[in-house]
């Protein structure tokens, strides 16, 4: 029996990489009575591997197990497990990236954005994966947003949005040379990335978004002393945006950006270049915060920190980053059932 | 008649910029016992401005006052005031920057330089500059590196460090387009960077210093993937640094760099490029720190803040930023004399 008025979200909740502290976050998250009151949680991964992560984390989880093939069931008093049986913990060594480990979290994670678009769920989690393991189970596996890309069949432009506490970091250019980047700067591509980036903030509640974007040369350019594209790129494409009814200002130095972000004065930052951002983000305890990737049908959200090698199994990985995450997936498929 | 243990040295106090809180700076700062007890203060203006300060402040200085040709008096009893007679506080207006403010500032500063030339002083420090005033006053005026370099005939490379609760900030290129970092940096360009910063915290005590080499790329170019300068050009000159006896580490990703240094696994960081560092800095609070310059043959410091128009003349400046750079910079003088 559900409760009349149960408008929780479904979650797929895809577990990461084994090896780490994936599995003990995810029998803690499934434990914490706040993510369960936010979401109708689907837990994807292998019965086992989960039993470990909650014999490390103290904590008991009364689940609903289901099978691969099986559809999410309609009752909804207890969260419910997807039991793929594909990994036995024996298999892994904890602290060490392993093909089966990264095999393991691929597979979650596909078969979480697979529910998602047979409908069975409104967005995924997942706690955090380590590349290098993933890379040694699937060799065309470059990152999350291509594999997501990938499985979801979708072409257009997508990013990642980086958040903490309210504050969102975007950005044009990410893994490339900075020798690169003055280039790869374009009129159309950051009027792109702004209006994907308004779009994420809007789906999670910010109306109007407040977008400050950031300029790439010291002091702004300092009126086209110590460069150009400001006046040539940033500035244009700052007002064709606003054109299109993106709420968004700058370009502004890029040393006072963040502070003033900080104080509350922005909901986000549109950075040109992926460290304009990251020093400022890591700075500030981006640890704590969450990735969303964007320029997808649904939130996709997971910590913003890594695997943890060094702490796993030892019972002591913080919940905070992944409660966040879940959270803020939560918050985003509400509004988008309201809309 | 002086204490004969008396190892104070002689600090030549320049007023900065008169439109701003520079006079009222000026005046707390003689006021603080603290900076009397760390440095003998030979401050430099006009006794009307000063007065001013003071007035703003609402403190009282006891100066020996002397005219701009005569020498620093041997009795050290009190601080002493050399009275340039070149501004009446009647022509400034609070708050708006103009030649006459620039030549001010211009004339104690170069006044300041030139006793330290003669051996009547130790180091310099100054109360904000505005840079525009100053160009107004001085149309060759470009920064404080290059007048300083005129007036002292230095043509060997000069720096600016900025230094936030002993936290250092290096760079190897600043006021640039970001366009050109990637071509302007060269192994020796960052070994000759590093010199200069290991000989100026050393200077200030830090034997040996703890120097982290930021990367240029994302991730520290992933081993090539995003930009090869780490490897063809940065490693080499960590290695080559090393060779020559200065303590440094990295290439090191710039997004952690700052977050290691500031829980004081390094004394230093060397930046890349001009926001890479002021970034990170300015988030930390950067503007209660002090700005030092390096190549010089004495100390030259100054607080890292501006000249805050904003809050001029209501006597609500804080003093912070200027004590921390008179007390390093009197650190930096007694340390030297004793060497």
């Amino acid at each position: 029996m559900n409760a009349p008025n149960d408008t929780r979200p479904v979650i797929a909740m895809a577990m990461g990489d084994p090896a780490g502290i994936s599995p003990e976050l995810t029998a803690k998250l499934v434990a914490l009575d706040e993510a369960r009151a936010a979401a109708h949680l689907v837990v994807i991964g292998d019965a086992r591997v989960f039993a470990a992560g909650a014999a490390t984390a103290g904590v008991k989880a009364d689940f609903t197990t289901i099978g691969a093939n099986d559809p999410v069931p309609a009752a909804r008093e207890r969260p419910v497990f997807v039991d793929l049986r594909h990994l036995d913990p024996a298999a892994i060594t904890r602290g060490k990236p392993s093909r089966e480990g990264g095999a393991f979290a691929l597979a979650n994670y596909r078969h979480a954005l697979e529910r998602v678009k047979r409908g069975e769920a409104r967005a995924v989690c997942f706690t955090p994966f380590n590349k290098q393991a993933m890379r040694l189970a699937d060799d065309s596996y470059d990152d999350e947003i291509g594999f997501t890309a990938g499985v979801l069949g979708v072409t257009s432009p997508a990013t990642e949005f980086n958040i903490l506490e309210g504050l969102w970091n975007a950005r044009v250019t990410s893994h490339v040379p900075m020798a690169e980047v003055p280039k790869l700067l374009t009129v159309d591509g950051i009027v792109g990335a702004l209006e994907i980036t308004a779009e994420a903030l809007r789906a999670a509640g910010y109306n109007p978004p407040r977008i400050a974007v950031a300029a790439l040369n010291p002091h702004a350019g300092d009126g086209g002393n110590f460069g150009r594209e400001e006046i040539d790129v940033i500035a244009p494409a700052v007002a064709k945006a606003k054109a299109k009814g993106i709420p968004c200002d700058g370009p502004y130095p890029a040393d006072t950006v963040f502070v003033r972000a900080k104080r509350g004065d922005y909901d986000a930052v549109m950075t040109m270049y992926h460290d304009q951002g990251q020093i400022a983000m890591k700075l500030m305890g981006f640890d704590r915060g969450v990735t969303l990737l964007g320029g997808f049908p649904f939130p996709i959200c997971t910590p913003a920190h890594g695997t943890a090698y060094d702490i796993a199994g030892k019972g002591v990985a913080n919940l905070g980053a992944t409660r966040a995450a879940v959270l803020l997936a939560a918050q985003m498929a509400r509004r988008a059932d309201r809309a």
